[in-house]
């Protein structure tokens, strides 16, 4: 099958909005083993898009649209499809109820434009759009087993609509069950993933290997089409199976978790309180916890001794080591942890402190030095990494590591 | 002037890659003045290749390609431009030399396949990258005006050959002079912004005025095209004005910086310590402003009280306030913010403390209070707010509201 995605709106051209729905799409409809041939953008122009529209419809078998389903004059997508079709538009009672009420709740004025909204090409599969107050359908191409996927626009609403409304009947007509398993990658960059999967990405058929990058996780995905869910879950487990022999260290969740969700998770299982004391990362680290729902029940709190005198007064670290080793040192930094366990009565003590530069490196202590220090049960220690990169990136690489220094003591 | 943009890359197609290069184009073309009519993305198909990027050039005058530049037999961009317009592929000794250069730089072998980086079609005005291997190009179309715009894929690589190689000779093509200025807008959303602006907006032709949203801050552009560059100032100064008149409270930058830019810079200026005393935020207060170089001269210490034992023992926080009036409250916040003060020794104090959700809500003290402290010369207060959102958006807001506050302290 080959798919075909016409996103419409003139914010997309002049770059006011990125097209995320595009990428969305083209991803989903990939994993469903479902060829996307391509992403066409165009305005609120009703010859262009019909234009677009016409060669979509020549050469795929799937299009879909997004966007142009809102309540405004410019909104003209399914007036525009209808019209390509040769097809009459037609009034959905239904819909318009349920406009209506979207209104009423929420206290709105209703304007005579929104009743736009209720109007479909003939013979539409309507359906219901519960995260706004568009209503998206599927269109059948007359004379043909071709479709149009008319979603809306804001990717809250569009996601919405494809999971709840799409995917399965996408799925059907693609004659395909699926079965996936995503595997969180952490310190371990993209090229390394894939150069450690290589020859398992090059001779991919079923199940098929994908790798995503973003944020310090790398992401991959091993999906198996099979109409078969036996067969497709064993194969999937086969090869994830052989993924973590290769890779296993670095791989946080088999079901896509970032690493900040599942430390979280470890910590409220085993009934474990932690406590930061963070110089370079400036509460980028417990700040990555506390985001995670819950976190109250087992983050104590944190230190951000940034300034020397802060390191001194809380966390109890000698001006003696200081002015000896420096504020980036192992000495500094296992002061600094013992600091924060013995103040914060906590299970885990983490303590980081480095040069995130741009200024404040010398030869030699470098911009990118680090050091990371751990406390827990028997274990107190230093450890000195030298991250590349620029001020947010060395700081973002840093707290990545610390994260998998993290996971890794609650893996025992 | 009409434009359009074809993207290439099998990636974009299957959503591995979202398509910024075309938002980034598309607003830097219509910040022009050039109206763009198409963002096309097809992936390393030369027959689908051609056909779009026939129609682009039957449509438009100015055509953007950005991917396929590089070394492999996928990367067919630059061929299948010479294709469509019958011209031959020549090969260039000066963007070879660079591309040996380079190789030689890093310290790693080249290919055979490289060389196909070095050919052109016939004619084409060559630039160099100075951010990866591929030279960009601009084709001329054969008995026309029209110009192919060749660019590199990768955004940095695309942004810099944009920049350095491309906008002035389009500002010229185009017959133009731009002049702009971006108003960083805080603590107002966009659409208040806008209605603010409303009529403005609606009359807007000379100068243009768009807004831009993100991560709390509304950024407004005010542009000039016309072509005498006092004129061109003179009238953005004029909007600017009349914009400053209406939301200039909201207003922290006439040049587009991050409100945490701002305060950072202004810190130094005013030779101001500040500290911060944290609970539901977590943390992202103080990383806010620490992300920022130069921040270790005026940022202190956070502390990170999470849990009450925290706001006793680090800030002072009298168990009985606690208590009495719970750890999210005027009271609370109020000692939090004189501990730290008293802690620190710095200029400026800030608190905050609040309930993010989604637990730990009641009707009294609903997900979403937040307590906001302030200590700064004579001044000593606590602020509170009602957020609404989730989890996230809750202490995003909490997080740009405290920073505007902080942006108003240091006005005076």
């Amino acid at each position: 099958m080959i798919a075909g995605i016409l996103a419409v709106g003139t914010e997309l051209l002049m770059g006011q909005t990125v097209n995320t729905n595009a990428a969305y799409l083209g991803a989903q409809l990939n994993n469903m083993g479902i060829s996307v041939y391509y992403h066409l953008t165009v305005g609120d122009n009703r010859l262009r898009m019909k234009q677009l529209l016409k060669q979509l419809i020549d050469e795929c078998d799937l299009i879909f649209t997004t966007g142009g389903l809102g309540p405004t004059l410019d909104d003209i997508t399914k007036e525009v499809i209808a019209e390509t079709l040769g097809l009459e538009m037609v009034f959905d009672d239904h819909s318009m109820a349920r406009i209506k009420e979207r209104f009423k709740l929420y206290n709105r004025q209703m304007t005579e434009s929104n009743t736009r909204q209720a109007l479909f090409p003939e013979g539409s599969y309507i359906l219901d759009n519960d995260e706004g107050t568009a209503p998206a359908c599927i269109v059948k191409v007359p004379n043909s087993e071709k479709r149009i996927y008319v979603l809306p626009g804001p990717p809250r609403e569009m996601k919405h609509i494809f999971t709840r409304h799409m995917h399965a009947d996408l799925l059907k007509r693609n004659n395909m069950a699926m079965h996936s398993k995503y595997l969180s990658v952490y310190d371990l960059g993209e090229s390394s993933t894939e150069d450690a999967l290589l020859d398992l990405i090059e001779i991919q058929h079923d199940p098929t290997i994908a790798t995503y990058a973003g944020d310090g996780k790398v992401l991959v995905r091993v999906t198996s089409f099979n109409t078969d869910a036996k067969i497709a879950t064993e194969r999937v487990d086969k090869m994830v199976k052989e993924i973590y022999k290769r890779i296993g260290d670095h791989i946080v969740s088999d079901q896509g978790e970032n690493i900040n969700d599942v430390i979280v998770k470890k910590l409220i299982e085993k009934n474990l309180t932690i406590a930061f004391a963070e110089s370079c990362t400036g509460g980028k680290l417990i700040e990555s916890l506390i985001q995670v729902p819950g976190a109250s029940k087992v983050i104590n709190r944190g230190y951000i001794t940034y300034d020397n005198s802060a390191k001194i007064e809380d966390l109890g670290v000698s001006p003696d080591t200081l002015s000896r080793y420096g504020a980036v040192s192992h000495e500094t930094c296992l002061e600094m942890v013992k600091g924060v366990q013995s103040k914060a009565k906590v299970d885990i003590g983490i303590s980081i402190t480095g040069i995130a530069g741009p200024g404040g490196g010398t030869d030699e202590k470098p911009v990118g030095l680090v050091y990371i220090g751990v406390m827990f049960k028997d274990k107190c220690y230093t450890l000195e990494h030298h991250f590349r990169g620029d001020r947010s990136m060395i700081r973002q690489r840093a707290l990545n590591t610390t994260l998998k220094i993290i996971f890794d003591l609650l893996k025992e």
